[in-house]
């Protein structure tokens, strides 16, 4: 081949390579249509020099949800069902579990008791299960527990059911100078041991709901020990709270899916300048789950996302993400729809 | 001048950018000696790829104390001063402090009185000044008293009074990939308002002593609102925890000057592979202050430095920095020593 033809081909080959960048965008796994444009108008004007709407690099914070905003929390949250494997990995050591409640129905997969549980329940549960050892040896469990567990209905390892929409959409803004976060109503010790390698999210960026921790000498060595005591859930009016305490800004963009979420949006929204409010409604029983009960969806305990909540989000213009219609696919790895 | 020429003069100036360069090395402001070798010692082995100390950057933790390792911390803690003053501002408001201690010695100018206060004392005093507002107008009643108070002794600003070696020490440890925290007993909030401007460690960076806050609305705008309640006191086993809860990793380099960093330099220092702990030592009395009681210097209730820490340093090979003998200079801008 000539030099001449050679330069002409690779001329060719590079804008190739640049016509099917761009006719993949940024957000790949995303459909046309007004939550993808919101995003991408968002980025656009807060990262344009000299724009009304500019937002210095250190201030571009953007906060996400976990459970069913980044990965499939039904029928269950991950860590509640990691919970009642402990309790079963546990039940040897513990006898008298046998004809005690909570326990007793997790030992007997009693799963509609189970469906009842109260938040004590569930304190008690993790206080038996999730505290009193060091949190190095925390992070051994949970990840032996990750490598080990399948979800009842994919059966697929937990890390395996994120939502590659939602992974585009945190590498799309950390590519555009934005710090992701997730703040989540969810262990902050269980997250961290999986979000640098899930989410591209370093640990202390990862704030959730914390019990108390105590420092003191294990065999002449000083250690942390996870006590069985609530320290603070960052759920609610606590994620704002939380947000303010770790990173001490307020975010310009904020991503949720339920009424756990409603303050981070709000206070996310309520500041000066161009912001984004997202909430992912659960809408895909064929891909994922259906439920609300918004828009006539069915009814959950997990992660309900009121008529209220939709009507509100609507009022203050924050973004419903419609999972069957603005997703391409669910997972990673999965074919495009 | 002719092209040969030009190339020389090129060279000529370039070895003598890298050979000034190198003259000055990384740490300007530090006599040579163990302090220094030790700090470049520790850092060379830490980034050195394939070296048995290798430490890949995610783990490249630092943390700082602040009162008295970053900035001066005498006679009195600057946040003390703040809330002193904040105690005379307010004082219009309230008529019956003129009657109640400890405002009513704060008011009065009792020196002794004031030195006295016991810890419930200066949470009285908190509480009353630094509490009931938004955390914006906080923000701004820092900021504000920032620009206008000075040192009694050095009268200057007190975000002038930062150690220079210190400030190297951050740059110089940022510049080989590690992430610098501050953690202090101090209040978290009021470090984070000149953090990134005074030290280059941005808020979220900054862990401290915090306060309940609240989030609710004043004028149908949310707002979080700082509650008269201590949350938690980032000092003595607090720091490692907090370190825990904030970062989730453990720092590879600790630094402090007192009792109160014992536990973060023990934490800091007892993971596997290079450690660095250090303490800086105030023994320059002409420069700066003198204080121990350690090695005979005076006693003092700010910042103490035990003999029993000393020993314990010596024994754990925490390195001791002496102000006097291993700082070139102790302020931004001053001469050489």
């Amino acid at each position: 081949m000539k030099p001449l033809h050679t330069k002409f081909a690779a001329a060719l080959l590079a804008f190739w390579l640049v016509a099917s960048a761009q006719a993949a965008g940024p957000l790949p796994s995303w459909n046309d249509g007004p939550a993808k444009e919101s995003i991408v108008g968002f980025v656009a004007k807060v990262t344009k020099e000299g724009g009304p709407d500019f937002v210095a690099p250190p201030e571009r914070i953007a906060t996400f949800d976990q459970d069913g905003t980044l990965w499939v929390e039904h029928p269950l949250y991950s860590q509640a069902l990691f919970a009642l494997d402990r309790v079963a990995d546990l039940a040897g050591q513990h006898p008298e579990w046998q004809e005690q409640d909570p326990f007793k129905s997790v030992l007997a997969g009693d799963r509609e008791a189970v469906a009842k549980f109260t938040e004590q329940d569930w304190v008690r549960i993790i206080a038996a299960t999730q505290t009193g050892m060091t949190t190095t040896e925390f992070q051994a469990i949970v990840q032996d527990w990750l490598t080990k567990a399948k979800h009842p209905r994919f059966k697929r390892p937990y890390t395996d059911l994120v939502y590659q929409p939602m992974l585009e959409l945190m590498a799309y803004l950390r590519a555009n100078g934005f710090k992701t976060y997730i703040v989540t109503g969810g262990g902050q010790d269980f997250v961290r041991v999986y979000s640098e390698q899930v989410y591209g999210i370093p640990p202390e960026q990862v704030v959730g709901s914390t019990i108390v921790a105590k420092y003191e000498y294990r065999n002449g060595k000083p250690v942390i020990i996870r006590e069985p005591k609530v320290f603070f859930i960052t759920d609610r009016a606590g994620k704002p709270v939380s947000i303010n305490l770790f990173i001490g800004k307020r975010p310009c963009a904020a991503f949720g899916n339920a009424g756990g979420d409603r303050e981070m949006l709000e206070w996310a929204t309520s500041g000066d300048g161009a912001r984004l409010g997202m909430l992912v409604l659960h809408d895909d029983e064929e891909r994922e789950y259906a439920y609300g009960p918004a828009l006539g969806l069915p009814d959950t305990k997990v992660g309900k996302f009121t008529p209220e909540l939709y009507d509100e989000a609507k009022q203050k213009g924050w973004l419903i993400i419609s999972m069957k219609k603005d997703w391409k696919r669910i997972f990673p790895g999965e074919n495009l729809k």
